[in-house]
């Protein structure tokens, strides 16, 4: 009999917020699939779910995802993780695959989820929490309430993109905004949401912010701005 | 000493996506708050905490939330509420109030979270999987990918605000489209999407249904599309 993926969301980083089913199907999987960017590398996904759940180290596999700027490397590396896995469930194993935050949010394991259903293989998805959930609960506040609309973006995808959102939406996460600080408080300035936006900022490392989004501050990479136009 | 306010999500319906701090600390709390619409009520959330955390019947305390169409009823019901937490608060007395889904997204606990904050009680929010996360999960597809954004609506904000949303996100969850159905789909046919919608109905409930958009087909009440741009 063939085997069984489950993709599994670990949350954002408190070990705490697995959850029960997580633990559980990590623990009666034969093989915890991890993805790293390079072999030997640390996954932080990994350290999370080690704390809540026992995972011995013969269980443990790591699958390489490139993040090489080559498009081709890219989709050639991903090509090959999924061979991996597709060949651990023809042996009949089942799979823990692990990703930080929710399965179905800007995750890596989206990659391989596509080709492995393809391919007609039993695929599973585990919802985890999602980083701007456990962010906003972190700042003490709702991301949206009664009849609001919630945006979610990554600065990446430019300003002018972030600026649409805000138009349309109550609430907004602007996520992995790393060094686009500034021009996010120069659109919040401009639309008179100055004060509305908090930062919630490498959370749980020793830099740890959470708190009105100050543009004279420098922030970590992992900063997620939550933009409430009413507070 | 003043006793503690904890705001709890506990997921969307599987008693497993309760997270493992959800689970140790409605056990650990000395009053496990349920919100309901009338006394007597039963609440789904205390249901699905009951079947993954050892509840006791004596920790249970029922906090009336009316939905009375009159503002002002509703808003002398949220104080009341709030009041009857700050009295155990006062009391000393560790509350872990429970909610459907995440604690930051369309949550009952959100219209006294603020009250008591304001009044200077200690208060945690403890994340839980959102119903739209579980939802995508279930169809076996991602939210959002590489550098797309994701919006969230309620179809009651009105179509041409789903509109708005669709035009700016790759992404979108519109959800509790009850009987919205019809006018959802007329408008991702007339924007050339009308295969793009993915209907997440009823989960966990007999009349259970993932699947594409048929127009022609009655959904229950708790019904979510989610519109993906790229399949």
């Amino acid at each position: 009999m063939k085997g069984k993926l489950y993709g599994i969301g670990v949350g954002p980083g408190d070990p705490e917020l697995l959850t029960l089913k997580a633990k559980r199907i990590i623990e009666e999987a034969d093989v915890v699939a991890v993805p790293v960017k390079k072999p030997g590398e640390l996954s932080v996904a990994l350290e999370i779910a080690k704390q809540s759940a026992v995972i011995p180290e013969e269980k443990i596999r790591e699958i390489e995802f490139t993040m090489n700027k080559d498009k081709a490397k890219r989709e050639a590396c991903r090509k090959k993780a999924a061979g991996e896995v597709m060949d651990l469930l023809e042996e009949g194993k089942t799979i823990a695959m692990l990703t930080l935050g929710d399965i179905g949010i800007y995750s890596t394991y989206a990659y391989v989820h596509k080709i492995i259903v393809k391919a007609g293989y039993d695929v599973e998805m585990i919802s985890g929490i999602p980083s701007f959930c456990a962010g906003a609960s972190k700042a003490n506040i709702s991301l949206t309430e009664g009849n609001e609309g919630l945006g979610v973006i990554p600065s990446l995808r430019g300003i002018d993109q972030v600026e649409k959102a805000l138009d349309v939406f109550d609430n907004l996460v602007i996520m992995k905004v790393g060094n686009h600080v500034e021009e996010v408080y120069e659109l919040l300035e401009s639309k008179g949401l100055a004060e509305n936006g908090i930062v919630v900022s490498n959370v749980g490392m020793e830099d740890e912010y959470v708190g009105p989004l100050l543009p004279e501050r420098e922030y970590g990479y992992f900063t997620t701005i939550i933009v409430k136009k009413e507070l």
